[in-house]
């Protein structure tokens, strides 16, 4: 493992932090936020909290590890691998429990009628995990041509589930009001832009396409991968909180007790 | 103990942390959803949360003792023993306190008659202990007859529990919907899937059957006893989550505390 300089080192070390506390302060914000929304929007906002609370877990651990993987040279003035290897598979640990998840969340706040849910969530969280565990062999070769053909494989799954995605979308929105449609339109723009972020952070990472090198690679991926998580899942999870209560509004439901008015 | 490839220790590492996440994150929701379900299946939730809740609290200790267990070697090209034995106990400690849940969370979600549901429970917890008792001696020994022997006396329990809740099922899903009819016989698989997927794994770990071994034999055990522990208590727990959902929806009951209907 290469040396890293004392501003790389602690890039990684601050973004790894950021994103442990944003996670789990999402994860607090959609616990609470679960009484804000009528009923039939609550599995959504316990889908956003499962995501970002098991993320919290895997940030808390990948801190934990990069911390452990380097230590400061004797001068003070790099940082030098310790020998314990820095752990990326929590990453994909984490992607195959929180993407099928992220999934869902946006199914669920459609609130399809029974009967549909049901499959297409199945189908579509067959089709995740696929995506996430035909990356993984990609993202740990150091040789190029696998990678690559792993990584397109991986979006197979992944271009299946945009079109069932934006297909359901659209039908789903038909009859909302103006601002439901242009906030699923703001959902759908989200989740192109951060998962087409994985993409290209992934490509970023393959040394030997030479985009950038060394220690560069090592610290792009992971402040990459890091602001893509965040935009994805508490962002995301933001969003779909916006649409529930958008879609309440334009129902004429409350959430205040004293006023419940069914869905 | 036997020196580690980078692979098979990372696996299991990999392995353990993806269990942990699994549990706490079905934990909480298992927890939130209980306010999704009527009032009748909430002891159903309550147990399901006990079950991966216990469950995380071990992986995170089992997780532990394999981290300290192992330390990577000066070349960093293996991971060799510290000397500090890895405690394999976790997991029987476990089974002792959440099998006996898994068995009442089924018994839960039945809602039989007031009368029968306690000693049913009596019975099967004791048979559910008795079994994983029985099971330990032949996972700590090193000699195949002692493992055999052991290993089939636990089987006699598991063969009554069987019995007596395939008996309760069928009398509990007589009068029951199509839809809740499939998701208890789902179940039913599952539970034998699962269970019947511990002793193989408890086989397959017996060095001297020379099914796998040295290394390979630790390597499978640990994967296959987390992967099982997934599949038996947050798979399961989900099951049963589904079982309450279908039976309130053909009983006609809501958990909207807006609409709420007596069970």
């Amino acid at each position: 493992m290469q040396e890293l300089s004392l501003g790389q080192f602690g890039l990684v070390y601050n973004m790894l932090s950021l994103a442990t506390a944003a996670m789990f302060g999402s994860f607090i914000f959609f616990i609470l936020g679960r009484s804000q929304v009528s009923f039939r929007f609550r599995p959504a906002l316990v889908m956003s909290a499962l995501v970002v609370g098991i993320a919290g877990y895997h940030y808390w651990r990948i801190f934990n590890s990069w911390d452990g993987a380097y230590e400061i040279n004797a001068a003070g003035t790099a940082y030098v691998a310790t020998g314990k290897p820095f752990n990326d598979a929590y990453r994909y640990v984490d992607w195959l429990l929180t993407v099928p998840l992220l999934v869902a969340e946006l199914i669920a706040v459609m609130t399809l009628p029974k009967g549909k849910s049901g499959p297409m969530m199945g189908k579509l969280i067959i089709a995740s995990a696929l995506m996430i565990a035909l990356g993984y062999p990609g993202e740990v070769t150091n040789d190029m041509t696998t990678a690559l053909v792993w990584g397109t494989l991986s979006s197979i799954p992944f271009a299946y589930i945009l079109y069932v995605l934006w297909g359901e979308l659209s039908k789903a929105t038909a009859g909302e009001s103006p601002e439901v449609n242009v906030l699923f339109r703001n959902t759908k723009l989200l989740l192109i832009g951060t998962w087409g972020f994985y993409p290209i952070t992934y490509l970023l990472g393959i040394e030997s396409l030479g985009l950038v090198s060394g220690a560069d690679a090592l610290v792009s991926l992971q402040v990459g991968y890091s602001i893509a998580d965040i935009a994805a899942k508490c962002g995301y999870g933001l969003m779909i909180y916006a649409i529930a209560k958008a879609r309440m509004e334009a129902a004429g439901e409350s959430a205040d007790p004293a006023f419940a008015k069914a869905a």
